[in-house]
């Protein structure tokens, strides 16, 4: 089971965090622990936003003069010229972000864009040469990846234009580089392998699949949604070895509706969407400049607090671990597999450099999951699995990820991802974990301390 | 030649523009009569996104009291609901638009992305249907279709996944029906034609072809991206007849980065992007919350005050024609062809209801408009073609538009697009005139007026 990395704080406040303004007020009615899912909007990604948006604004009593740019980023005129400057500064820090050159970031419209096209250019690029020796491109993955990646690879199998291979991950999580080279074929036309894991933390061994890989012929991708702002070390795609890579602006600080793709110098990637010559032909729509000049704040506000952001969400995230295991007392100290008579388990690495510092996936045998996030819903924002799976009750249950990583179905479907951000505080960790365990013990899925609930 | 359609102001200052407040300050310094490549964020947009931004905010000397709301709409708990709320109210808001129910509607990041998954869509659906009879799906286009799906569907082609015909147009620009009929094949999984040119204004009968195709099995795909907000008689799907409309936010109000899809219920079209269940399951993809509540937004104004807009960029519109073409006396009586000694042409259709009210292409033969743009890029704003085509000096020689119509190449170098729209005013479109007269005449182009400029 992992264990908390870090000492707390010793007043109990929340750790400083680099650059961070005040929380919005309405987070102190309804914990957010959620941050996997999505984050707020950072104070420093609305500011350079409002050039494209409004005409004039005062924020928080300060005048801010400004104008409207509304200019199409391909027009050479005088409305185009800003549009197409702001564009390129956006794309500058975000190559600063993951290390790498301006020109090797095109800017996308969200996650599931960058992985589509990351599978979809890599398996035309050869889909011609292996159509004249009777084979189909084909790809490896793991078997806990994104549905953006695992979803797509299915349909276009189905379609008959691919086909694919999903490895398996231990009980921890974790890919194996050798089952990942051992999936080679000649015909791989992409290996991609996301960066960490959305529900458990899971930080794949990235590097050293690049070296299992190298040499291959296939184009290596992996999806950086959940690490970026996060992961202990930088995300660096030179020391990674990647040469493609996916950012999510919303999952740090920037709005939804805007991502990049990292494609390395060199990389032949077909587009996914053809047409206008934006980014330098390679993926065609009209830029949104309002999103993309977020998305490049956004990027700058990671690069400068990652250090801070990370310890802050390790403390916070610890803290709410040790409360809640605290409270299982005499039922948690069977490891991670949940055998015998242990009811509670903390899914992921248990070395804490494998798990990443914001993310806590724990599973209660028979509890149902989905009652009490339901339950809980207007006092704690969590997921029973990743938000694009909820909706449906225990999604915990039906998580492909927990399934490969073999977790029983007792476990799975009382499985709650609590994931903690730069605005959570120790205050707000010790009420949600005093919420979960009411609310636990309500339902008679485990005993709780002295008392006995069932 | 198209003839101007309405009589001018008697005042000469612009139209009522009902909702439409003053121009942003800075539109004064450069006059922008490029609307078909984007438009101002309308004000009532910007307050729609507000909650999805900004804190607290001060417009114009009145606070607006807010919260952040960054829920992501896939989260069932007390941050997701409002997002998800505002996502729904925005669908019913695309949807009385174009006259269709809101499950009809499903957002996507660009017109391009609209346009791939309808060519994508009818043709997946098809394939393997098809695959067992030897054949590959087909789809008719025109010649005159925006690149999104013109150099989509030739990237398919040569991937082997299609095969298409594209009908040519007439001299207006227009499409024949009973052209598009012809070449439908049992294997035709779609048609798709643009509701209205980007270049030339065309509008296209599209109801005349819905009738034309109808029993063939084909989908109808119609893109209304320069229609929407302009057309004469609103954008109605049901009178149309079109199974498919790609709606684009950014060409009546809203930010860039966000458009729609109708697709007619009951019609199955797989997805472009798989992943997460967000749009029904149809697209996946984190739902940009912020831009989707402008698109809606925006929509609400289009419909709201189509008859005013249309009207006024009709006199503004009218207005330029005028005033160019009277100066270019003695040479544009020669009518469409430009042939003989007229060197002067207005492309598209010459009856009124058949051209977008906003849309001047202006060609002079000899004239270099990419010269002529560059030099007034500070002063003047508009296009040699689309935007998305610009950047290479004199577009409009390669326009796939012109030349389809039978432009002459060296009127086809000397084209002008200019676009009017809600912000425009008469005394800008008059300066706008003089500015351009005054650069056709240092360029020797042409005799103007009583002048000679060579």
């Amino acid at each position: 089971m992992p264990a908390p990395e870090a000492s707390l704080p010793a007043d109990g406040a929340a750790a400083g965090c680099g650059g961070s303004a005040a929380p919005p007020p309405h987070l102190a009615e309804c914990i957010y622990l959620d941050y996997n899912a999505t984050t707020p909007i950072l104070p420093e990604v609305q500011a350079a936003m409002l050039p494209f948006t409004l005409e004039q604004v005062n924020i928080n009593q300060s005048t801010l003069n400004t104008t409207t740019q509304f200019g199409n980023p391909s027009s050479s005129h005088a409305y185009g010229r800003p549009a197409a400057a702001a564009v390129a500064a956006a794309r500058a820090s975000v190559a600063r972000l993951i290390h790498c050159a301006p020109d090797e970031v095109y800017f996308t419209s969200c996650g599931t864009e960058s992985d589509a096209w990351a599978v979809w250019g890599a398996t035309a690029a050869r889909r011609a040469e292996l159509a004249a020796a009777g084979k189909l491109p084909h790809v490896v993955t793991s078997a806990v990846e994104h549905p953006a990646v695992l979803v797509y690879l299915q349909a276009l199998a189905d379609e008959g234009l691919l086909t694919y291979t999903a490895v398996g991950v231990d009980a921890e999580g974790l890919v194996d580089p050798a089952a990942v080279q051992a999936a080679l074929r000649p015909e791989t036309a992409l290996v991609t392998i996301m960066h960490s894991n959305n529900e458990v933390g899971a930080i794949q061994p990235i590097q050293e699949i690049a070296e299992a890989i190298s040499g291959s012929g296939a184009l290596f991708h992996s999806d950086a949604a959940q690490s970026i702002g996060k992961a202990r070390v930088d995300v660096d795609v030179r020391r990674l070895g990647v040469d493609l890579l996916t950012v999510v602006g919303h999952k740090f600080g920037a709005p939804k509706g805007v991502a990049a793709l990292f494609i390395r110098r060199g990389v032949h990637l077909p587009s996914l969407l053809h047409g206008g010559g934006q980014e330098r032909g390679a993926r065609a729509g009209t830029e949104s400049t309002l999103l993309i000049a977020g998305l490049g704040a956004a990027a700058e506000a990671a690069a400068r607090d990652l250090p801070a952001v990370a310890t802050h969400m390790r403390a916070t995230r610890d803290a709410l671990q040790i409360a809640l295991l605290s409270a299982f007392k005499g039922t948690a100290e069977g490891g991670h597999g949940g055998a015998g008579g242990t009811r509670v388990r903390v899914n992921g690495p248990a070395d804490g450099r494998r798990r990443l510092p914001n993310t806590l996936s724990i599973s209660v045998a028979g509890l149902r999951a989905g009652k009490l996030l339901a339950e809980l819903a207007d006092r704690l924002a969590a997921s029973g699995a990743a938000a694009c799976h909820s909706g449906s009750g225990d999604a915990g249950a039906a998580s492909p990820v927990l399934r490969a990583m073999g977790v029983p179905p007792e476990f799975a479907a009382g499985t709650l991802r609590l994931s903690t951000g730069r605005y959570t505080t120790l205050q707000e960790v010790a009420r949600a974990a005093a919420l979960i365990l009411r609310a636990v013990a309500a339902q008679g899925a485990l005993v709780i301390g002295g008392d006995t609930a069932d």
